[in-house]
């Protein structure tokens, strides 16, 4: 009945898709057979867009740091996306699906999904359990990518990896189970179409309470509280970053719809399409030009999180907009960045890739906005469900992080910091030919 | 009826498969709510490569400008795919679609498709409108993209963005309304299956009457009017950008056959993918073996525009070549990459990255070879067309860089230009820490 | 009939959704006109993500190797790739299909696929053929690619593409017809879904022969046999290769199920999706653990190649394993790969990017485990196909790398080596504003 449950996520008309193909007595649309060929394949392709995301975030991250910490990033980014996909193989998806009735932590299973019914003729499921494995997989590594960027150039690898481990094999997937395991948001009636809160938020909160507990890299602070840029050493890298990012955002929201076997799915799925498309649209519109106004300079890499700040905004609802809607969910995505970029920096919260701006504030911004355009939800609950996934993801990153800063330690030391993690941790240079190369700057 | 309009391109037999999908009564082929999936599923994969032709021409731009212009290159190509968007549902789709009702420029509209009737169970539109949306938006940024490539490292970039505004708002609709809209182009025959002519020779002459009216970059040509080759800072992701752009192609020829609804349209874009492969294919072992004779040295970057020389020919007919004929046409592409390089450089015309001879010339050739392999076009009306848009395109960019340059100008100042924009207009480098960076070279 | 010769490797549920679409009167599933739709369009999404592969390797061995010779390894990458292609199209799918029933050689045509049947409204073919073209296409270049890694940095251009010529037109396609041509290894009941052999061995075999037959590069070995590292220039580069073959891999083992025309087939091939990225999953989490266990510092190039290792183990078999079985042999891979790469330098057989120990350890190993979790299969027939493909790849090719040496030569002078390839054979520089650039390391 996981199936059924999650349908809290999927509008009225294409539920009625849904449900016909899953009893194929009241089938309207296609025969059930091709609905759950259609359904699949649209899990496969829109999989293999988010996983690309996976090399969107490692290429902005690598964009944004210094050259002596870009070798280590690229591990991270590689690393973790391994790890997620592990975790969630061990534990997430029964937490995902499972976890309803077993309370709030889901069964242990090594096996993984089931399509045997399929297989026997019986197309019930409406979709191969496999290919539902697969694109969720593959947005537990979108939260923990999140994380990744905003800790950079001072977190040690290892505890770091530690911290995604309990993420995505715990701390996601609790929060997911809530909504789109059928849980008691989902219940209540919260709306997070692909995943504002859920993902992005998620990755957010876990970024800020590990930014704040691990301090701000040496140098970005000076005595006075004053802000010295750090620039990142290769910001082309950065921009492919954010292309493939918003390339994997139609999978990411697009996927999201999760049935493709009616006209009604294909429609809704297009239309999610150009919403996605026409935020980030927004988003990128409004950084650029704000930057202009604000600081007489475009600013790039605002630019960028502008981008993405639009992107993560309609995440949340993708379905219902207008075009307009959409356009300015997204412009104002890419004001947030804008501004809450200096903000944090007036905290002493060092961001290094700016993803709490992006993620953090702009999904919360994308949930709450929600109701202007799907009359079905409510701010009301729109704010539980963000106050408390941001409660449970504060307190329970807060505490994994401060064990392993007890335990193990979570900061490199000075000297490390200094010489770049990359020759610290790897013994390596990412780019050993280039000028000034890893050396500090 | 626009729907039927866009008929105009579609071959005869993949026509029938698509009245068929129109009028259930007269179904061949799979019934109609399948077929209407199928074909926006086709527009959403395809447009989604599409899409990714931006990172394609950030990265090859990027790679080919040197350092100091990299980061203004790399904003100003995201900035337009925004800005093409954002006019395209300004603007665009109404005139491309609305236009023929209308006169020559449209109604204008906020609201985007409309896909009501499919919901209410009629699939006489054969697909999603706003799959369709999706899909001519995407095509709307590359033109755009042709442009910004050639005037890069002296023009300014507000100003140039205010050129992108026209380009995707107005001139590129008008032309595409002309043929893909069903007009007087379209009812005279002529035949541009992807946009040879409407998409590439349309950015290719707003590049041209560009770099003439801006003038060569400094140092580019020396008293005596030799040229001094300024060579591109990054080789490698120009590379990634030629991948990029001939992955994207798939799209963009494969889903202008704008249906996948039966066996016919799936053979006629399979067929389209390996002629669109083999021309490439071609073009690129032209210009590597051609620089190879006449240089003795083989030249990476003419090789690359060699591989764009070739997509570029073939997408005025992908359909109908066989596949050595779509190797000829892609191969004889490579070869005018190789000679309209130096011609250009012979008018003192400056064009950054090529795209004047990959898109504009390529354009053209592919446009005026499509009879040979196409029975129902003819040279006389492919002439038409090429002059007929040439000449739109010349008068009415030319129009717009001049007042542009009246008013608020379009040629950085000479510090800037030697300063380089990335730290004039951005006030920020794309290197900081690589050898001599942003520095003058 | 080379239709029902290709169900040599399709699993048995798979086979009886394959033989219902030819023979509609059999059909369970679908109608035979949808069936056809959707498996030509699996094999035109996976053959683009096959596609960009090509665009992977080129930045993973852009990234590896030292700036001097960036530029040329990046037009190895291009030309081989449309060198290959052209050679599919002239000789490949001529052999590969036709050669069963002409001998060993196949006839030889310039016209490639033919669709005419299903145009006319008979299905039995499953899908056009210019998409498996397309398909088999791709897969041609994979091959080549892993060649050009290995042999990096001290190969003239020419010669190895002459090497490339014959790998594509003649080697690959003669023992690919073995098996998915119908002959006599797929009648021996051999085993290699998507060519961990086939592709990766063979590419893997003709890498180390031309590795011996060229020697090291000058400076890899000192006198007493000692290694000195020769670091890339550009790691982050290395990283988004390993990323883009990553997500090609989904469509070079997805797309090798040959079909998505039935419910048994989306189930086959979402089973291919998790176990791929499972498998990878494991060889980069082993290939990083490993590497801090091993060395004290986790590396990231071998965690790259951990990552392909476990990918390219996985290809001979990703269909029957469960998702614990494919992350063990994947992490084997990765395993194979941290102690061939210091095995091969013993043997003073230098590997410039790791491409032997990923693709040819790993492809062994892959075939040899697919009994363990496929019972169709026996270690006995599974050491036969790797004998043999792996005796007739190492004859064929060490005999061309001879011939080319004999001949033209294959190794540059050393001056050239010194200088670096990209002035000396294409007269420019990959990076010329970065620092060193391309002087001597």
């Amino acid at each position: 009945m996981t199936a059924l449950k999650k349908l809290s996520k999927i509008s009225l008309v294409a539920m009625l898709g849904l449900v016909a193909a899953i009893d194929p007595a009241l089938a309207e649309g296609p025969d059930a057979e091709v609905q759950y060929i259609l359904n699949t394949f649209l899990f496969l392709v829109c999989g293999f867009l988010v996983m690309f995301m996976a090399a969107g975030f490692a290429m902005l991250e690598s964009g944004l740091v210094r050259s002596k910490n870009t070798a280590t990033i690229c591990l991270k980014n590689i690393v973790l996306y391994a790890v997620s996909g592990f975790m969630f193989y061990l534990v997430g998806y029964n937490v995902l699906y499972g976890g309803v009735e077993g309370g709030f932590i889901g069964s242990f299973s090594l096996w993984g999904p089931d399509d045997a019914a399929a297989l026997g003729g019986d197309f019930s499921g409406g979709y191969a359990a496999s290919s539902d494995w697969f694109f969720q997989m593959v947005f537990v590594a979108t939260a923990a990518s999140v994380v990744s960027g905003t800790v950079a150039e001072r977190i040690k690898l290892w505890p770091f990896l530690g911290f995604v481990v309990v993420l995505s094999g715990f701390i996601y997937p609790t929060i997911a189970m809530w909504q789109w395991g059928g849980g008691w948001l989902a219940e209540m009636g919260f709306a997070d179409f692909a995943g504002s809160t859920l993902v992005h938020s998620t990755g957010g909160w876990c970024a800020l309470t590990g930014a704040i507990i691990l301090g701000a890299r040496k140098g970005k602070y000076d005595a006075d509280g004053r802000v010295m840029p750090i620039p990142g050493a290769n910001l082309p890298m950065a921009t492919l970053g954010t292309f493939i990012l918003w390339l994997g955002w139609f999978g990411f929201n697009g996927g999201s719809q999760l049935a493709l076997g009616t006209a009604a799915d294909a429609v809704a799925i297009s239309n999610i399409f150009i919403n996605t498309n026409m935020a980030a649209v927004g988003g990128t519109i409004a950084a650029a030009v704000l930057t202009q106004l604000v600081y007489k300079k475009v600013d790039l890499s605002m630019t960028l999180n502008g981008a993405i700040g639009g992107l993560v905004s309609i995440t949340a609802g993708p379905d219902t907009p207008t075009l307009a809607s959409a356009f300015l969910i997204g412009a104002v995505g890419g004001v947030i960045v804008v501004f809450v970029v200096p903000l944090l920096d007036k905290f002493k919260i060092d961001d290094v890739v700016g993803a709490i701006s992006a993620h953090l504030a702009c999904g919360i911004w994308g949930t709450m906005i929600v109701p202007a355009t799907n009359a079905d939800t409510s701010f009301a609950t729109q704010a539980i469900g963000v106050v408390s996934i941001g409660a449970f993801v504060i307190v329970t990153s807060a505490i994994v992080w401060f064990i392993l800063k007890a335990t193990v330690g979570i900061r490199c030391s000075e000297e490390d910091e200094e010489l770049g993690l990359d020759r610290a941790e790897l013994g390596m240079e990412a780019y050993p030919e280039f000028g000034r190369g890893s050396q500090t700057v």
